[in-house]
């Protein structure tokens, strides 16, 4: 007998038939003789439907008031599961998030959970019930309703399976697994039985958005064994484990686990900006200040006298904004230096706890890039990443030789 | 300063300009510097959507469940209320059932209120902020959700009353008052200015259907005063008052105040019964069992012999069944008998804390019905009341008549 917490997002709650779907689900896992607890997501599009509401009456609600609203979409999907348990003769019952004992801070809207009182959810669970829980929400100290921000379903569910110390947290979307990257652009991309926790937090902050990376981070900081699998077809989809638990389970760890990439972000650069300390804070300062989050920032010492260049990337949509604050406050203030930008860049990263180990991984990916004549405009490395700029026109084919190169492609029975 | 609840029913509430004029409404009180609890119900139609989609999932949802799901449709309307609060910068805070205080038995989709904790609610209005509170909800002992079964807002906003000792509890409906009958049938009915607790309750349980009957006994118990106003139109509406209040205010009290009538029942007689004990439970007994409510209820002695005629009204839906069941069960029993019924019937009542105090009034109305041509069917008495049975298709005329007859038109300035 294990004990499962298994979360099923918006898309797999999205309709009647599909809740039905789920609690067939539920009860194969039980039949087998499991625990179950199910973490709930809001129908798709309830979210939406109650957000559009309030912007009817107040453009600026209060965080407190949202989180009041939109956390009626959880409570809707988990009394109807609860009743479609029910007609399979599945014992169940449902909880909000503050009933099954979510605790969280009074940050209204991206609430932190502080603690959860797993007692009753245990009594239920040793009752032979499967516990259906609300996602998403909880409630601060003082009996408040509270949201953990979007997406914050796949955080309860990691959060519910670390207190309940769970076997299991299975989340449940609308793909089958974690891919060595994106399948619509490279067809021979393959599905990972298994990812280590920080291959997987690299992948999903470079776009492929599996998951929350909060939970992801969740499972790694209390060792919950995570799998992403799909709602609608059997499959064992893909573990996300502890590095030391894969280490013990494949001798031969691969050089590079996936391959995420993006053209969403834009590059601005100062050229020959005085090389002097503090420059750098006084360039991203005022981007800072505007809310602008900055990704890569890659900084090089001009070839001559004390200058340098200055790079970095933000989201497209942050471009013509950032690219105003650099003319109107950043260069007079520095006195000097030359403003370049570019949005038609594209970011490709290559992801894998095996590099660290393994020399020469970025100059065997120049190399893939060269011979297909595609020109690197920026570089930036961690240790189980490097990512390149490149023009945005480039990025699918860069992507596809990189997979090739790097052995991800299916049925690739060349040796590493 | 005056402490008011005020209660919104669906229909005011129903979109998302009435929460809006709602919100106008509630902040023009509070700009007179009063203290102001709203209680709200589920938007129109958003209780009825939710329990669609439970039947879609289980034609036997768990009565638990059902109050999970349908819960939401005043949390919804709280924080939007809320909502529209703020933006009229007034302060204002939302709560559901349960946090607001409102502690109820287990008994799910029926549940009745068992205590209020006032404490934080007070501690709110005395901050200068509105209270927002869900209505028709609470929470039972072990944190369960429950609801007071339909329309049991109006059982939140008196219970409210209560608890708090406000100074009115104003109930806000589409009708700008009670009237002395529906205007629909009688032109001259008009608004009565106030009406005893006993009186609407006669009237509401005759078929005026302005209030749940519940809220006015709540209102009755616990000496709230009670007012039915527009939520559409300005007016005084009508004041529900403890009999002792009115008979102060008015030495001259009305002798009727007021006509209900209803098409919706039908009528059984089993004549020549025995006339032995137990008869009466004996006939009715097997009704009981059915879940059948039983109206009025008539027994005279026969003309001749130990034999009684039996008489009593169901409701015009349980017609068939009622008689089916005497004819299968009951006459079999009695052994003797002869069954009798009639679905074109009527049912008019007069209602008056005054008839008490005066004779007459039951030969008086007989008068005017026997002018009219109106035949009475059968007759049942109470200490407010008189109901005679007539034809279903003399109804409307009987009661413009009585109207009439009893001084209730509107500019009659004939003296009693």
């Amino acid at each position: 007998m294990a004990l499962y917490v298994q979360k099923f997002g918006g898309t797999s709650v999205g309709s009647v038939e599909r809740i039905k779907a789920v609690a067939n689900k539920v009860k194969r896992f039980r039949d087998e003789g499991h625990q179950v607890v199910v973490v709930v997501s809001a129908m798709s599009g309830e979210t939406n439907r109650l957000i559009e509401l309030a912007e009817q009456i107040n453009d600026e609600p209060t965080p407190r008031e949202m989180d009041m609203l939109v956390s009626t979409g959880e409570q809707v999907t988990i009394s109807l599961l609860a009743m479609a348990l029910h007609r399979l003769g599945v014992p169940a019952t449902s909880y909000t998030g503050a009933q099954v004992g979510i605790q969280t801070d009074s940050a209204y809207t991206k609430a932190r959970i502080q603690r959860i009182d797993t007692e009753d959810l245990r009594a239920d669970l040793d009752d032979g019930q499967v516990v259906v829980a609300a996602g998403f929400q909880g409630a601060d100290d003082e009996g408040n309703i509270t949201t953990l921000g979007r997406g914050g379903s796949d955080t309860t569910g990691v959060a519910l399976a670390a207190a309940l110390g769970a076997d299991e947290c299975q989340i449940y979307t609308d793909v089958d697994g974690v891919y060595t990257t994106d399948p619509r652009v490279c067809s021979r991309a393959q599905r990972l039985e298994t990812i280590t926790v920080e291959e997987m937090l690299e992948l999903a902050s470079l776009g492929s958005k599996v998951l929350q990376i909060r939970a992801v981070e969740f499972a790694g900081k209390y060792n919950v064994p995570l799998r992403v699998l799909s709602s609608f077809e059997d499959g064992p989809g893909t573990l996300i484990v502890a590095e030391s638990d894969q280490e013990e389970d494949s001798m031969e760890e691969p050089l590079i686990s996936g391959i995420a990439f993006t053209d969403k972000e834009a590059k601005l650069t100062l050229l020959n900006t005085p090389d002097v300390p503090g420059v750098a804070s006084r360039i991203l300062g005022p981007i800072a200040d505007a809310n602008i989050e900055v990704d890569m920032i890659v900084q090089n010492v001009a070839p001559v006298g004390d200058y340098t260049d200055f790079t970095f990337t933000v989201a497209k949509s942050d471009y013509k904004q950032t690219m105003q604050i650099l003319k109107d406050q950043v260069l007079p203030d520095l006195g000097s230096g030359e403003l370049r930008g570019d949005d038609n860049i594209a970011k490709v990263s290559l992801v894998g706890v095996g590099m660290r180990s393994h020399a020469g991984v970025a100059s065997r990916m120049f190399r893939v890039l060269a011979d297909e004549n595609v020109n690197i405009r920026m570089v930036s490395t961690s240790e189980i990443k490097i990512s390149v700029v490149i023009d945005e026109k480039h990025m699918e084919l860069a992507v596809r030789a990189l997979h090739t190169a790097f052995g991800l492609d299916k049925q690739d029975i060349e040796p590493e």
